[in-house]
């Protein structure tokens, strides 16, 4: 990046993506999350869901865990470690960015 | 949206998309501002750039104004009404969730 960018281009559009983000999130307030809260409480689809969170599990972000409760499978998601840093990382560049915003509107 | 839901789902993808949030941050930093001064600020293709204007034009929030200058067209855009209050509303949502986030961390 060229000095002359505007910060909004250090924006990561893996973690800065509004399901992405959402998913994230919603992680950071859990230690492990089964897949149909996770699905609630961002109000998805499954098939939405899978997709972003492929995106996030490809990227090293979000990991999966599978297991049978009454022969029936589950899956929990969980951030990595790598994942909570992102995270970090994202609202860091969100806080620049509404600070620069909020010094232009005032 | 339901109460249960999670406020990163109250972003809007019109103004949270990374590329889209840097024109709007951009364009509210001056009153007009021609295309390629935006393409540069960005580091954007002219393609990458058109695509995103338009889907900014199309929901109302940046509008276009064509001149010729030695009579080559040059493009100016600037924020509208409805622009800057969308760009307002998305910061004030990003503050909240950097707040709840920062909440979490702490």
């Amino acid at each position: 990046m060229t000095p002359e960018q505007h910060p909004a281009l250090e924006l990561d559009e893996t973690t800065h993506q509004r399901v992405r983000l959402g998913i994230l999130a919603v992680l950071s307030e859990t230690t492990e999350c089964a897949f149909p809260v996770l699905r609630e409480q961002l109000g998805l689809t499954d098939g939405n869901l899978s997709r972003h969170l492929r995106v996030l599990e490809d990227a090293g972000l979000v990991e999966a865990r599978k297991t049978f409760e009454d022969r029936r499978p589950r899956t929990w998601l969980r951030l990595t470690k790598q994942g909570r840093k992102a995270l970090r990382d994202q609202v860091a560049i969100m806080e620049k960015l509404v600070a620069r915003l909020r010094a232009e509107d005032g």
